[in-house]
């Protein structure tokens, strides 16, 4: 099965957001990607659609913005 | 096992993610409240916190608010 993707980057409403989204779904099939520490996935966020963080690509490729932690501006410096 | 309830007002995008969050969820845990039929219920989900639907408060307590349809003044309108 093709799995989610979480995006954050480190910051308190990203952390809060996964674990919420960690406890509610199967984590199995999530990968989390902190954005901040892999800045070379950015790009791949990027084009998935990704405004903000903390965010889920879903298995779809749908987007779901979650809470509003930062824009992806703001991850980039 | 407490449930999950998922909020939203019937806007497109509301519909979009609901429609994610039940095939990423187990949909058994997870109530839907269609703010727009049930305005006695917007009570109920400004006192859990929510500002802005959709948006999923988990069974500890906390609030998901997913992407942006509509804030919760609009859903009164």
């Amino acid at each position: 099965m093709k799995k989610s993707v979480f995006y954050h980057a480190g910051c308190p409403v990203c952390l809060s957001a996964e674990h919420e989204i960690l406890e509610l779904m199967d984590p199995a099939t999530i990968d989390v990607v902190h954005l901040g520490e892999e800045k070379s996935k950015i790009q791949d966020a990027e084009n998935a659609g990704v405004k903000s963080v903390p965010a889920l690509v879903t298995p779809t490729g749908n987007v779901l913005h979650i809470n509003y932690g930062a824009s992806m501006a703001d991850v980039k410096n």
